[in-house]
């Protein structure tokens, strides 16, 4: 038992010093792509090399997040800005190398005010990084066969690299069978069942990863947070936030857990938690003695709740009690202008390595 | 905003009534189907409605897990043997119906004598409960194309509703590569990135679960085990395992922690959960110090250890320091007969779901 212990630990000591040779490798790797810093994902995966004595193990450096009384505001709206432009760079120099751009189509379905803005920003968006983009607009009482012949045509239109379907739909269409429909490459939402089921296993790298899991690590990477080992709560498990991020800080090796409506005391499992994303959609969930002093949280949430003195009637709040949390955390993300920012450059990122992809231009 | 509150309180009124209603259809379901208790997924998806209040909330029943001074000690073999004998009933009754049996393909590469003993159980098993099998034996310096070659004619072989690849391959073999020439509907492992992503995903249904995983589940079910609500800690996060099994879980709505070699500090999160899953794969890394008072725990680890005094100089230890655990736990699974036979008896339920598909024989 000895010699299997003395052996695990030499693997444990060689994994360790292959894990940092790597870490430089992807580095160096990041910075020279760009655009976006979070690492390859496939060379993320890191032999488990397991120890008797890994609970005590101080060779792992300490946690960066140390207890602050005025948490660094993370600001999601310059990062994304400076992401878009460099996007916008790249587009420019794929026009000049070989004539074409990057399109992106969106399919939104019916009248609902949130996802009409929601399509209006990225559209916006990709007029300004010189990506092409294409809108169908379906009135709510269209049939599944309309969405499908539309989503028929952008599949075999080879100006179009990415294909985004505005959720949610109305209740009469089945989601699922529509997203189906999307083909993989085309999938810049990243929530196709293959690029799922690829992000969630290690040794193989999903085409796409959705828009704001692959933010929120983004902006974590860009605040200089170490994920490696840390504790991580998901609050919410959405296929489109909560799983895709779950999956994706433990391919960055955090510790997850996650949270959802049926959890018996959340808090007690929050506030343990070196960085929290929380995506559930409720105001003001998220009280400070949920959080733990020092934490990095991600407000993800982004809930409309009227408000006379606004200009539009109403304000956005995330699912975070900002003013507990902001005295007592290291770090956290506005709402506005903190992830949602970040979505909407990633959605431009995917549809750029997509419209790559198709013209093998590196 | 109070008014908000009092919504959601009220739909989550309506939710909980609904789920219990769901829950005694699904008991009248798994009963009717005489083979697994376990329900059918999709209808499992609960809506997540958020309170303000879920950590105060006592409307959920107490923790079936109380402390007790001995555990009670999971049988999975008597459980698997249950399972194996109604699963030979029902391939009894497709061949009186219909004439047809299922079929299992198994590949094996290389002289690993684990895997050996492995596919023989399997084999073994298989002709018990009445179910066709085959095995394709190649040495461990076969090539690629002998291997895909093989899986092309199980594939297109319409008397094989099962085909097992089993791991580890040998290193010159691209495991992905293989795995993935399985056609998803032949996927009895539940290790098709399809499946993956349908079982990680709300809304969708995999064909087929990794056999390990619905085991435990089953066990769990079949232990009076309450899943819904309940911390539960999976440790180890391997794709055939760990992965599907944290992904299962969390549809059966327990509170999901994923512990891996680089946590730090791990004891500290397993010994807050009411279930403990293991499959590490490391002798004795689960202490008693690790585990909660009145935990259920499942040792999936199944590891030889030398030992002249055994009959062939070895025998199998799992996860978790067993001596230790069983005075303070409430149920534990031992190594050997725990989860291991529960393994096989899912695989002949796999093969036979998937005969049962292929000839529309309900």
């Amino acid at each position: 038992m000895i010699k299997m212990i003395m052996a695990r630990s030499r693997m444990r000591r060689m994994g360790m010093a292959w894990q940092k040779g790597l870490i430089k490798k992807m580095r160096l790797h990041s910075y020279s792509s760009k655009v976006i810093m979070s690492p390859p994902l496939v060379s993320l995966d890191l032999p488990d090399v397991w120890t008797h004595s890994s609970s005590h193990d101080h060779s792992l450096p300490p946690p960066v997040c140390s207890y602050q009384r005025s948490a660094t505001v993370i600001d999601g709206k310059s990062i994304a800005e400076g992401i878009r432009s460099s996007i916008a760079g790249e587009v420019k120099r794929m026009k000049d190398s070989i004539g074409k751009v990057p399109g992106l189509a969106v399919i939104l379905v019916g009248q609902r005010r949130d996802s009409q803005i929601y399509v209006h920003n990225k559209i916006k968006a990709c007029e300004e990084a010189g990506i092409k983009s294409v809108v169908s607009l379906f009135p709510d009482d269209c049939t599944e066969d309309e969405v499908l012949d539309a989503l028929s045509n952008f599949n075999e239109d080879i100006s179009i690299h990415g294909i985004l379907v505005q959720l949610p739909l109305p209740q009469h269409l089945d989601e699922g069978k529509i997203l189906d429909a999307v083909c993989l490459e085309k999938d810049v939402d990243g929530i196709h069942p293959v690029n799922m089921g690829n992000l969630a296993m290690r040794g193989r790298e999903p085409l796409t990863i959705s828009c704001t899991a692959k933010g929120c690590i983004e902006l974590l990477i860009r605040s200089g947070v170490k994920i490696m080992g840390k504790n991580a709560v998901v609050i919410g498990r959405s296929n489109i936030v909560g799983l895709p991020t779950s999956l994706l800080l433990q391919r960055h090796h955090a510790t997850v857990s996650i949270i959802h409506a049926f959890t018996e005391n959340p808090e007690r499992i929050t506030n343990k938690a070196d960085i929290v994303v929380t995506a559930a959609g409720v105001p003001n969930l998220v009280r400070g003695s949920w959080l733990k002093p020092g934490a990095v949280v991600l407000d993800v949430g982004t809930c409309p709740v009227e408000d006379a003195s606004c200009e539009f009637g109403y304000r956005l709040v995330g699912d975070v009690c900002y003013e507990e949390a902001v005295g007592l955390v290291s770090a956290i993300t506005p709402v506005p202008g903190g992830v949602g920012p970040m979505t909407i450059a990633m959605l431009l990122s995917n549809t750029l390595d997509s419209a790559r992809r198709a013209y093998a231009f590196t």
